[in-house]
């Protein structure tokens, strides 16, 4: 309740600030049985790692995840697992000034007020780098949807005013875009405009899309946990996105009745089929089958070298440039950390949901029970 | 965690179908000593009420609230507040036929895929009348914000593509307006647009707002539940919202880092305050004590009287018409639903936030202790 | 977190008092499907009923349950299922005296320690008729076990210092004992020694004991969640219960690790056994598959008519007599509260504990996904 | 839920296993401003370490607590505090042959039917290792407490038939007495008794006392989160206990009302005093402002090198003798770990009691207001 823990059967404690010891994450509630080692992490974790291209902080961080309980002879034995990116390559000289001022469009002033000091070095808590424990147990919960046949896809779908076009979008091009744009048109194009930006001392947001795919039906608590609210806080809660939307989202406020609803029929082979998604595969706050699809909103990077006013400690108005490496935009490394949320919380609602019917149940019980005998 | 039950200190829980013997709420943590008394909910449940205009529902329903438990002498004793609205104005005949088909837009699919089966009369707990509880409960939450100086105000930002102007709102044309909208021209252009659209037997949807003012800063949990993540986690949870978005939101991914940071400087009294408000009250996932902003995304009225494809309990791909009392759009009535489901959270996060500083803590048990000696 | 709403998956809300419309209990996360009428809860709440013996205060409660919502055509529908027993039989004059002193050993100075005032009528929520709602949701918690092959006894284990011996248990020599005790001979005793005790102006405690049959191996969650440590929790909540074991208890820790140790063997059918049950069929927080068994400390019922000393709300050190109609005893009534609770707790972990294993976890979606197709 | 996680708004996730990399526990929900450093904690562990007398095993562990999150300059900063203490000395060989059998009176059977396979080195998970997770959050529970004028004591109550008795308690003598009993008359008897039962490769259990003081009368959640049942789940949930009682416990069941109730009185400063604290400081599941006070009952140390008959692997009834570095008794060891959990769980509930009144919510929110202007 007070923000580090997430989730309910599939629960992740996350800890660590920007230039403390490290960051980690403990994931309490993976199944026993489950084939696991860091190498299945890791390549998560290099997704969101930073100085990958022109348009991420060129700092090298190496954020090497380490397993350090939970896991035995390869496989999770049901009890939490602890994972840890130790940090490396503090300046922490580089931050002395910022304890004096507060940054605009940073948690600075918020902190403060909440807890009345803050750890100023890097942003503390509040720094980018805490989204390394959500990868980490992403990883995990990925692994988990996949051997359920479930696949989690995020990507670029806009950088500032540049869009990926819905018809053109191809993961494999997503893997060459610099941008992790499925798209490689708009991408050139948003590199262009994030070149303009650099050059004017600037920074761009941009929408991230996340596709999930063989979702089956019936995931999601009616009334307040639908699962269209629980992937929004889980969205929501990554730093710096601004507002989420499920299928057509904002533009679906914008059409009809007639336009929205997707009409239902039956296929060849006699299975339910809805003949359009533009409630992007959730009715009801329960998942139907097909395609969950959402978008989230994220903010341009707050640390920009251009002149900005804020104020300082000594009561004075004064003017501030942020140096150093900072990235023009997050949407790229943001979009691992979106797959993360959401995997991390269909893993959560369809464990909840194993308990709906109570003729499940009992087959689970009395076919557990057969085993036995 | 099955979803009817919502929040942690302040913790709600809702139940009750369409057409069962009514809809009611328990509010848990509800403190002591809170003036209370059904006149002071029942106006919440008003706004909400159908019938009220020619673009909502004309059913009658009184939606009469009744305290059962939890005041004593005109007080909320801190014990558990449950509120009923008994169910009137029943016509299970008008159900009958909708038994045997899914109703697109609608959670029949979804329902009968996660349960098995479902109460197909009105909607049963799909219906929208399960937003019952959350008005008696976001009452009592409005009553105890308004006792600590915070004001929660929602309205009709937008119906179809005719959208209220942001220097054009006045919460005193809201109440004037049937669609709930600030802004009387908007409404006049709005209620054309929706004749057009009940003439085509179709339906709109729209946007709500929300601000709320007199909020401290420091509320709200970094990481996993920030204030943002919790208030979208909250209103995306109200059926048919498919979009959530604080401050600027969508538009904030469009912009660049220049015109999204909110600068700092100090006042004439020297308090520090922001020189605009694009992260809409929240940084970080803290509140900074200016006003908070959000913006919900309401789809169209699914039951529309124009033609749609569906299947049956037979195999058959058919048509339909869905006939009866149907709001062509829901944007006015959601106007308090989403107050609600604000105001609720809010308290909660409130609380939570009495423990954030051990000074403060240690001042609060210090203080009790005096009062006793 | 304010202490009405109780369990993970299988989440019951309580509320109402002594004195006001009711008592209620909303039980959220039963799953769709289950038979279920009133009929089958009534009996439950029977056994809890007062004024059915000598030994139990003659009140003429009927105490009749109905369900207002969660059950369609039969069955359980999946969504809240909420009930309500109305209050009859108010004499408010009764306890207008008690507004102004504290009765010793009730809870009215700590409710006003911690609310600043209190419903004074009957013990408004600390009132027995709180367990009420215990029991209404323990009935569907039964018939949840029941249809798992799982079966939760409890019966008085002593009155006073009268206690049943082990091998003299009989589950139906208690159903015609008016003390609920499975030994003729020691109700008789306890019979005679209440009638001494109530010539006395005086009262009783005593133990319950309770024991589950047919749990499957492998429940509860380990280090927290002990399943010995929420079945604490559960009857520890239970007004008047002052002390839980479970196996040997207390009387193991005055024993040896020879004589305390489990031995198991393999059986003629090659199954594992255990030679002794001391651990009460949970070993390390999880059940091992034997029976579950547990005892709850009750304390003597604190109105009595003999003369105590307390104080006045003018400041003044007074003797009280309580008179009015009291229990001498509320071990029998307590019995099915136990049931109740450790049934509660069963199906709750249970539940969570479908997720302990990824091969299950996968052929549970598996097996789903076959019957749809 | 999955059992690794504990506490509400002061909120644990423990993890690790005996021969993992270590043992950590992050603290979520410590408030800000808390002066805190390794040297606090150290000493808590060192009073759980092992090898400290002749009746603990003689294992050498140094652990070494290092808080990797969450203090800043010195303080607290309110973000999660991580600890961990790194395993050592390990034996792995040692665990070779207890892979292949199920020790009596441990959790390898219970892990094995609820997981498929289990880390069965030095008990993995379920080691006795797990309480340091515990003991480190218990320390900064304590400090908390200390600078709320809040104090919690345990020692060692019995070991087997020998018992400390009421009248001749000191916690002086307790840190002189190797058993932690505040009664070395008492003491020197239970040392014989254990160098008996060693000779005789047998073990033996015993009973922790724990009181509290200083703890304001309020806090504690009426219904199901009472005071007791809450450290009733929080002690219970301690691997070996098997009991745990409030007050006078188990004796109240067997006294009458007249010797029961505690009555109230005005002392000579007209404050309100109880004559007796039969209850231990709880009424109603709230603390009544007296010395809280409860016992736990723990079982003998299960591994005992007397011959011991179980299965193995091989379908095969054996004998076996567990050799090895093993506690006699483990109650003295236990007494920082029951301090711990019910330190742990009154902070979490004083954060909880912060909200019960309206009136103290305005004082704090409006004092807050203040000291800003």
């Amino acid at each position: 309740m007070s923000g580090s823990v997430y989730g309910n059967i599939f629960r992740i404690s996350s800890w660590g600030e920007s230039h403390g010891t490290g960051i980690g994450v403990v994931v309490d509630g993976c199944p026993a049985g489950l084939f696991l080692n860091e190498s299945m992490i890791q390549p998560y974790l290099d997704r969101r790692k930073p100085g990958q291209t022109l348009y991420a902080t060129p700092r090298k961080e190496e954020d090497k995840v380490i397993i350090q309980s939970g896991v035995f002879e390869g496989c999770t034995t049901g009890t939490p697992i602890s994972m840890i990116v130790y940090n490396e390559n503090h300046h922490s000289k580089d931050y002395s000034e910022i304890a004096n001022y507060y940054r605009p469009g940073h948690a600075d002033y918020t902190f403060d007020q909440k807890y009345g000091f803050r750890d100023y070095r890097g942003g503390g808590r509040s720094s980018g780098r805490e989204t390394i424990g959500r990868v980490a147990a992403g990883a995990i919960a990925c692994t988990i949807l996949n051997e359920l046949g479930i696949h989690v896809h995020a990507y670029t779908k806009s950088i500032g005013p540049i869009s990926v076009q819905e018809q053109t979008i191809s993961l494999e091009q997503a893997k060459l875009s610099p941008l992790y744009m499925p798209d490689l048109n708009a991408s050139k194009k948003a590199e262009a405009y994030l070149s303009e930006l650099m050059e004017g001392k600037n920074s761009a947001g941009g929408i991230v899309e996340c596709i999930v795919q063989g979702m089956p039906a019936g995931i999601g608590e009616p009334v307040f946990d639908k699962l269209d609210a629980v992937l929004a806080h889980a969205v929501m809660s990554i730093g710096a996105v601004k507002g989420v939307e499920i299928g057509d989202g904002f533009r679906a406020a914008a059409g009809t009745g007639m336009e929205n609803n997707d009409g239902f029929y039956y296929d060849a082979e006699g299975s339910i089929q809805k003949s359009s998604n533009h409630a992007g595969g959730i009715s009801g706050g329960i998942s139907d089958g097909s395609a969950i699809l959402l978008r989230a909103a994220i903010k341009p990077t707050p640390s920009i070298s251009g002149t900005q006013h804020t104020v300082n400690k000594k009561n004075e108005n004064i003017e501030i440039e942020i140096h150093g490496r900072h990235d023009p935009v997050i949407v790229p490394r943001a979009v691992v950390v979106v797959e993360s949320m959401v995997a991390i919380t269909l893993v959560d609602y369809l464990f909840i949901g194993m308990t709906s019917r109570m003729d499940r149940i009992k087959d689970f019980y009395r076919k557990e029970d057969e085993q036995k005998n």
